[in-house]
């Protein structure tokens, strides 16, 4: 019998097939029509503020847009008022129901900001509060730890990027996510044999840079939740800047490394790695 | 005979009071002379990052200011051309070296926008495509890790917030600086005392939240790097979302509670972890 944590990340390709049918054509309705914006503010928490971390680098790398991050416990703890002018305001829950991502969203409002919820739930109060509401239709998640809600978020993320940018290319690529979710799917059974090895560490750092700077932190966030060993996620060029002193010999490292702009950044760091 | 860290550990009431002399009514002129601005794009790497996490809840707590951190990996990995309207241009670098912080900061210029360098050294490349810039006057850095130059950078970046927030009491306290500086290194024996017991840790966890967000960082950056173990920095938020289900009898777990707006949430934290 497989877990529902397996069902969930097994039916991620089924749920972005989905998201894309049902919000591709939303996504640009929303582009086209959304006011000026200089930047974007997004309020979220966990694996959502990861999801954030990624748009930080879409956005601006196929948009141009900036990307801030706004702490939740600027309003929770520090009652902050923050000036939104100039941003689009985006709130990511995947249940909407968080008071202070909501208390984001609502600010935006009052200060005539354009806003935007991304949410599984779309009669969420997140939701009731947004000019626009992306749903993620990822039905119901039920193991504890997000996986096809996070990568979910990170399509919305992936539309929006390629909808702001006005170059159709960015767009056809990401009708293509199924096929490589199913893709990366495949290779389930080899991965399953090459972590054998790896069955009694305590602690792990997991790197990744760009694009991947979130996966890396997300992967250690999951092994962390789901084994409770210590895994810390770091960029490569934060983790050469000292804390590759701290690597002796058997910690393993797990680097994210597609091909792409970062792969021989990432592949320099694999070599210095096994010279230590 | 003391370390050249420790020296420099020791100087820091010293060349924060210096900055204080120096800088405040400097600061107070810029302020003064800032065409509008919407928020604050801020371009650092490592301790100068945290300074800018630390702007983060200084300048929307104190100012209303949001703060984008712009991730320099995306000039030099994927060349993207950020749009900055509306921002303020800020690149931090003690040594005012850094290529990637000096490309972002010219193209501030090149499109118009105000632009501020904060930088240990007034005659660096970075200082000389500013607008404005502010000088720390710590004094050569000799040992690896930085300490006087982080400090003085917090202390520059509560001094911008203190003048952007119109409310002249916050002004008053950043005098204050030195003199709780100095309070603080009074402490050093006793925590030698106290510190003597973790002399065999390989490994721990550093949780603040708030203002001290990056102060959990910047801890473990610092024991990563001059003690080599591994250490993981946390808000206690994000703590509570899963990590915390991998403390174990026995992992020490450092937690930065100053009195203040988060000291309760702090307090409750330690409970929870002193029960388990």
């Amino acid at each position: 019998m497989i877990s529902l944590l397996q069902q969930e990340i097994e039916s991620q390709p089924e749920v972005i097939a989905r998201l894309l049918e049902r919000e591709t054509h939303h996504i640009q309705q929303i582009v086209a029509q959304l006011p000026p914006f200089d930047y974007a503010l997004i309020a979220a928490r966990g694996s959502s503020d990861h999801a954030a971390t990624y748009a930080k680098y879409a956005w601006t790398t196929l948009a141009g847009y900036p990307v801030a991050l706004a702490a939740p416990s600027l309003l929770t703890m520090y009652q902050a008022r923050i000036r939104m002018a100039g941003a689009l305001v985006i709130g990511i829950s995947q249940s909407g129901q968080s008071p202070d991502i909501i208390a984001v969203l609502e600010e935006g409002k009052r200060q005539g900001r354009p806003t935007l919820a991304i949410t599984n739930d779309g009669s969420s109060p997140l939701a009731a509060v947004a000019d626009h509401v992306i749903e993620l239709h990822a039905g119901p998640e039920k193991s504890v730890a997000a996986t096809k809600t996070y990568t979910a978020q990170l399509a919305v993320m992936a539309l929006f990027a390629a909808a702001l940018s006005n170059d159709p290319r960015h767009m056809e690529e990401t009708q293509q996510l199924p096929t490589a979710l199913e893709a990366t799917l495949r290779l389930s059974t080899p991965i399953m044999q090459a972590v054998e090895r790896y069955r009694y560490m305590d602690r792990c750092i997991t790197i990744g840079r760009g694009y991947n700077y979130a996966t890396s932190f997300e992967l250690a966030l999951k092994l962390k939740e789901l084994t409770y060993l210590m895994a810390t996620a770091y960029s490569s060029a934060d983790f050469r800047h000292g804390p590759i002193a701290t690597i002796e010999n058997g910690l393993p490292v797990f680097l994210v490394m597609p091909l792409g702009a970062t792969f021989a950044d990432m592949l320099t760091l694999a070599q210095d790695l096994r010279e230590r």
